[in-house]
């Protein structure tokens, strides 16, 4: 039971990953990047992608696809704000998977597209397993989520470009100790960009925009 | 491909329902009571369950059952305060099963027990799809999760017997409507009963303590 288990985890995983490359390809032909954005629901995905679009709408052309298990609320606000958005239902599903991506990407037009985000399902656990064909993936954690999580849920943690702490501005109402912080992650893994903000507040977005102008460029 | 797929969801959503049966009855041979406790990584689950130890540790024999994809952090944290706890590290994986508990319970000397909580991973998606064989099914959703997050992710709202609004010492530094919220979770599952609490401040914890008491009755 186990081995027949493992064996379809990684029948489906192999299928993934030839996905994912070729979902890479085909943006990278059409000169597009597209950033992955995983975290626990309500971390701030889409207040993230909403205020990077704010401050690059001018300079970059911005689409967005939303993955989510049920309803089109992130879709919705995204689409108010005049930037193509296409939604992913998974119904039910907790994570997605690169061949969804591919449909998402047959409904835009690559040619006229600088940046995909790509907000993925509210799951810590099970996005990080999904190559997705971005080019870089970053995983949000939330101040009020505890600064002990990258250790109870290493996977995303460990393969992120970037990982960002989020809602600093509500630090002095939380035990979190963002002193130690950079040595958890930099323990899990090294070479990951680490972000301290308030997607509110806009504190420390700054140096999150100056990433993601060196991604584009 | 979708229909392989649902067909293997189905034989291990039917095979995991007959363990939970099982679960449940050793249990009720046993005069235990078990609640499952659910929610996102960082809501306030552990912190809930050790204040409801705290509270009936000199009334109710205690035990934990802890389901974590990595570390002991939380077992170690009840192991400390003299009350048996059982840890799951599910390798990964994104939710306790009924035969992972099972295999806890086998670890536990049920005669000498009256409460066990079930602390599942830490996955609002994942979860909730999964009979353990607990009495009472509850999730915690956090103030700073938002108060949308009922609607994005339905099934653990709509399936669970209390929903626990937890942090509510925080509501005035985010933007959660708490007078709109009872009617979100009245929408979705009109039988639930609902708790606005703070684990950290005791707050509202005493409508809970009596909803455990009468469960235990």
């Amino acid at each position: 039971m186990a081995a027949r288990t493992i064996t379809i985890k990684e029948n489906i995983l192999g299928a993934n990953a030839e996905q994912a490359e070729i979902n890479r390809k085909r943006l990278d032909g059409h000169h597009v990047r597209m950033i992955n954005i995983m975290s626990s629901p309500g971390s701030g995905k889409t207040s993230l992608i909403m205020q990077t679009i704010h401050r690059f709408r001018n300079k970059y052309r911005i689409a967005v696809i939303e993955g989510d298990v049920a309803s089109s609320i992130d879709a919705d606000k995204i689409t108010q704000q005049n930037i193509p958005a296409i939604q992913i239902n998974t119904s039910g599903g907790c994570h997605l998977d690169a061949r969804m991506v591919q449909t998402a990407l047959d409904g835009l037009d690559l040619d006229r597209i600088d940046l995909i985000f790509l907000e993925n399902v509210g799951n810590l656990v099970c996005t990080a397993d999904f190559d997705l064909g971005a080019h870089k993936d970053v995983v949000i954690l939330s101040v009020p989520e505890g600064d002990d999580k990258p250790h109870k849920y290493p996977v995303a943690f460990i393969e992120a470009d970037a990982v960002l702490v989020n809602k600093i501005d509500v630090l002095p109402y939380f035990d979190f100790n963002s002193d130690t912080f950079p040595e958890i992650i930099s323990g899990l893994n090294p070479s990951a960009r680490l972000f301290s903000l308030s997607a509110k507040t806009g504190e420390g977005m700054e140096r999150w925009f100056s990433w993601i102008e060196e991604t584009l460029s």
